[in-house]
């Protein structure tokens, strides 16, 4: 899983699998970008972080059995709704708040990442796996241009990462034991996951992914294959 | 779901899915072609047939709850396995059983279909409704340059076409009322199925699925939606 060689007729090409949320796309950016527009009287870097902050705790209920499998969009709608009359936005109609829920089918890919999955899918089989539900990655990649060769979704397995079934059901998807399949995130806690079900890690610096006024730490880890400043150098450390 | 009309910001794009095999893909050809390279002395049209004629009763096993789940790849090495004897092959190895059983990986496209899939991209959400497993419809996909948007299959269901399970989930899954979604198929029991669950369908002749010394009858069904002789004509039909 280092630099390609080249492959035997029957040799599956790698498996690269992605983080999306901050690994792929720009959440923050984006739907500060939106706020900007849609409600210009808030503060679109709180609302953001507020938004996001909701999601590790909503997805816990189901990872633990509190409640049964629902997609993430139904969990964005649920945090959504606490967080409004909290910003002042109690005045937005059911279509608006539809919208405005959807900007996560929106987000913007950061600048290096059409490129580096570009360069990366000519040597490798490239699939996001994303919390995210099966429509809003497809309607994501639609829109940016994300070049998958499937999409991989937490909805698949009806499990969130970190729990293993994820990780291990994707490698299984793709009859390939767990050290033939790579997991690229901004995370350090979903990279540890899936090195402990056996997976090989690339960390991507991200170090904006919660605005330039909140700077996150983006030191190596030593127990990560790969570390890389973007997707671009990812692409060039595997000679893609 | 006729022509493509200006969209609202907010309005999906339509959702078409397709079957696979025989629709998108020359299976007969694909096969008797790797044939002809594998075993020169085998009747490969009659090898073909005899594959794929094993296909719905080994699915019908899992529809009808006689097995758990297993995968189409995991079906078509069984049915493989069978046919070796009967058409003198037993000699050959594992690493050559495996290569074989992944000709479905490596089937091919029709003359029409990157064309075609390519403009109905432009207007529509394409991804395969098929019973390929994920990573079959993925390897093939990457090697024929079958444009989808996503890779729907069989596998994300746990259940075969014509189970309702099939069309109805993947509608749910895009968040759409099933008559909002058509399914695209040369097989009129496939687009029945789907029309019972409310799916709106189009038909595509393939008068050669079943390779030029057994040309399928190609007649219109007044029940379809749309009837088309091939993709190209498919998104002519939808302005795509």
């Amino acid at each position: 899983m280092t630099t390609p060689a080249p492959r035997a007729a029957d040799t599956p090409p790698p498996l690269l699998l992605f983080d999306v949320f901050g690994t792929v796309v720009d959440w923050h950016g984006s739907v500060v970008r939106e706020m900007a527009e849609i409600a210009p009287s808030v503060d679109g870097d709180a609302f953001a972080l507020a938004w996001r902050a909701g999601y590790q705790p909503a997805m816990a209920a189901v990872r633990d059995g509190r409640r049964p499998w629902v997609t993430l969009d139904t969990l964005h709608r649920e945090i959504l709704e606490a967080l409004l009359p909290r910003f002042g936005l109690s005045q937005l109609d059911a279509a608006q708040r539809r919208h405005l829920n959807q900007v996560w089918h929106r987000l913007r890919p950061w600048p290096d990442t059409v490129a580096g999955l570009t360069r990366l899918k000519q040597a490798c089989t490239i699939a996001p796996l994303s919390n995210g539900n099966i429509a809003l990655l497809t309607n994501m990649a639609k829109r940016a241009g994300l070049p998958w060769d499937c999409v991989l979704s937490a909805e698949v397995f009806r499990a969130y990462k970190p729990d293993p079934a994820v990780y291990r059901g994707a490698a299984a998807l793709f009859d390939r034991s767990p050290e033939q399949v790579m997991l690229v995130a901004a995370h350090h806690d979903d990279l540890a996951a899936a090195r402990a079900c056996g997976l090989r890690t690339a960390y991507i610096e991200r170090p904006l992914e919660f605005g330039a006024a909140h700077v996150k730490d983006v030191s190596p880890q030593p127990a990560n294959d790969l570390h890389a400043t973007s997707l671009t150098d990812l692409a060039d450390q595997l000679g893609a």
